[in-house]
């Protein structure tokens, strides 16, 4: 354990402060001030650094990578299992049922668009405006409804059921929600969801972008059709994300993307044109080489936090939660966003508005003088940001980083975070605000 | 250069047998006799090795790793930065002109499906039979015309000048045409089927991924509108590849992927739905949080591969190549597959079959007997292996591994190849072949 350099901070026993190291925690950037400061970061929800553990498999790996699927040779092979392994790795982290299927990815955006691919014609999809942009936008293709955001999780519930009971016709129809809120890190009422949807003849997938990384998640639990999620969030940025869940629309649907792997056998016919049989198994949505790392970091990842214990980084992460939540409640100027109430079970992922400052200079700061990285702007959530600030619903902005001063900070964290980031993050909150924006 | 433990080049140097070093040069795999030999990865042309380079780029940037585009700490400014300066680095190694976009996907089969996604309304698609169904199938919702296997590049010429003369109505087109061949390895000629298609007002699209890890691929000198190839054939494997061209079709069609990212601006309208401003740079097309190191890797392999001298590289290939062609010259039993003729230029890429023997077969004898790695089956290229083999063109096989006999064996290299692995791989042949196939 003696690579841990930051180890030791509150508590008596530093080996317990950070069950699961992540990479860069040794990296120190330059301040403002000239001097420089190890890199704090806290902007896990748009991206996770890997698990020490994730890198060390890849780099053991690395040396053996080969062809999947298609070659004749031992690390052709050692690499197929590797691939085909690590799909049962992670159906087995989501406590997939027997029949369903792991399709990879490249990301939460790319499965969810997949899904939206497959759906059945007619297919009618419901979806909260508190959603990210991710889950809100690629039913394009369907008749969408959006429902208003609820103000507690039993309206969540009560406003699905409504909605899916007035649907008009009554045919297929799927939910799409998410699992933690990518803005204010709360949690949604994910398994009460799943029944009503399935009591009105619907369909659910979960977005787990937010919730895989700091939360067991069970499929079979949970109760729901899908979950996708991206292994960038969840401790493994090489690329790959996750769609995981019933086969029959996979299967019914055209491929995903057409081209070698996808396609069984490929003919011209008499006319000329050109007949192709699609595979029915999870290769119909995999054409192109497959992306063997990125399957296998995902696959690290979700064996180390199965190994660390999740349960015993759920409880860490509540305390760095408690911590921060503690802390920032004594800063009156300071203003946390929540769609549920302040006491409402959450990830490690917290936005907050701080009065008198423009959010994108506050982040400036955190970063500047403090070493701190934090992400401001909307959160690619913008009608969920704009309702919990009471701003213009129309006012414009880039997804990231708005142009205009409607914007919150987020600060957000998990596996790897020592208490000593987020005790800083509180301290220099706390100055900046006692400073105030004008100096500096 | 003291950092390579391959460096030296010359016949008599046995250190400058390899320019480039990849990653598992020193693996050792099991033999079936119970010894064991280090591993011969002749397979580049389905996935090649990483180079060394690229990984230890790679290993020293994952600690500096972040979120790109939206973080405000400093590790998301740096991998920004890198991200960014990665498309520029690619730009340069494609010899882009200045209104070209770089877009980030995740594999050559990626970037053509993304093409045909933006297709302008009513355009024609025009592919040879001999295309990788990567290049032949993603059209679907266009109409396509396959073209006849020409038996000479001037044929191909020809062949592509009718039918696009013939086009009716003479509206917008799109040819898609290949810069080596998967299965031959051969040169296309790919700046005379550009002038054809610019000249019958059609645009073209060159495949590069079999061509941009053997050889210089200019955009500029080839005339080609788009050039799309795959990171993990170009010793980059990260799950990356690239579409690189105009930018007017790009920008005048729905997102590839809806999601964060590409959204500039959400809004609810007030009738209930949603209005999405979608971004009209490249950012358009890549939604998602990007796969940063697979991007970088890929930028990586370009300048390694351009400062290590590239035509250096190609001149190191075309002896290996002129090694293993005179090597199977002398097993009068194997008969090589070739569309233009024995003499037509080609890169690392060979195909063929051994008179007698079940391909399958004779690969997995190369692997278990002498640790090489190889591919057999049809090579996702089904019409053309078919056509050279002069099989039934409905007879049913895997894209991969057929399960008839009607296939070929595929071997392939590239940058890292020592002479020995191609010197191993003729004795094993010849060896094979004096046996025959009921013997072992």
């Amino acid at each position: 354990m003696s690579a841990y350099p930051h180890t030791a901070v509150t508590d008596s026993d530093a080996l317990c402060d950070v069950p699961l190291p992540v990479l860069g925690r040794d990296v120190t950037v330059p301040l403002a001030d000239g001097g420089e400061i190890t890199y704090a970061a806290l902007d896990y929800a748009a991206s996770a650094p890997a698990l020490q553990r994730v890198w060390d498999d890849v780099a053991a790996y690395a040396p053996y990578y080969g062809s999947v699927h298609r070659g004749a040779g031992y690390l052709s092979q050692l690499s197929t299992d590797l691939f085909e392994n690590s799909r049962a790795e992670i159906a087995r982290f989501l406590d997939c049922r027997p029949a369903d299927q792991v399709v990879f990815t490249r990301s939460t955006t790319d499965s969810l668009n997949l899904l939206a691919h497959v759906l059945p014609a007619g297919c009618e999809v419901f979806v909260f405006e508190t959603e990210h942009h991710a889950a809100l936008l690629p039913w394009s293709d369907a008749r969408v409804t959006v429902l208003d955001a609820p103000r507690d999780p039993a309206q969540a519930v009560a406003t699905l059921e409504r909605a899916l009971a007035d649907r008009e016709p009554y045919g297929p129809a799927l939910v799409c929600v998410t699992g933690a809120s990518n803005v204010t890190g709360e949690l949604w009422p994910v398994r009460d969801l799943a029944a009503a949807a399935h009591a009105h003849g619907a369909r659910i997938v979960l977005d787990a972008a937010q919730l895989a990384p700091h939360h067991p998640v069970s499929v079979r639990d949970l109760g729901v059709d899908w979950v996708a999620f991206s292994g960038h969030k969840l401790y493994a940025p090489f690329g790959s994300g996750v769609l995981a869940g019933r086969a029959d629309w996979l299967q019914d649907a055209e491929p995903y993307l057409a081209g070698g792997g996808a396609s069984r056998t490929v003919a011209r016919r008499a006319d000329g044109g050109v007949d192709v049989e699609w595979h029915t198994t999870v290769a119909r949505h995999e054409a192109g080489s497959p992306n063997v790392i990125g399957a296998y970091a995902i696959a690290s990842a979700c064996k180390a936090l199965t190994e660390a214990g999740f349960d015993r980084l759920v409880a860490r992460e509540r305390q760095l939660i408690a911590t921060l939540r503690a802390g920032l409640a004594e800063v009156p100027a300071v203003r946390v966003l929540t769609l549920f109430g302040d006491d409402h079970p959450r990830v490690g992922v917290l936005s907050f508005v701080v009065e008198g400052w423009n959010s994108s200079r506050f982040a400036a700061a955190l970063s500047a003088e403090y070493g701190i990285g934090v992400r401001d702007g909307l959160f690619c959530a913008h009608p969920l940001v704009r309702a919990l600030l009471g701003g213009d619903p129309a006012a414009p902005g880039e997804c990231g980083a708005p142009a205009s001063s409607l914007a919150a900070i987020r600060v957000s964290f998990g596996a790897g975070t020592p208490d000593e980031h987020v005790e800083r993050f509180i301290g220099a909150v706390r100055e900046l605000v006692r400073r105030g924006p004008d100096r500096g």
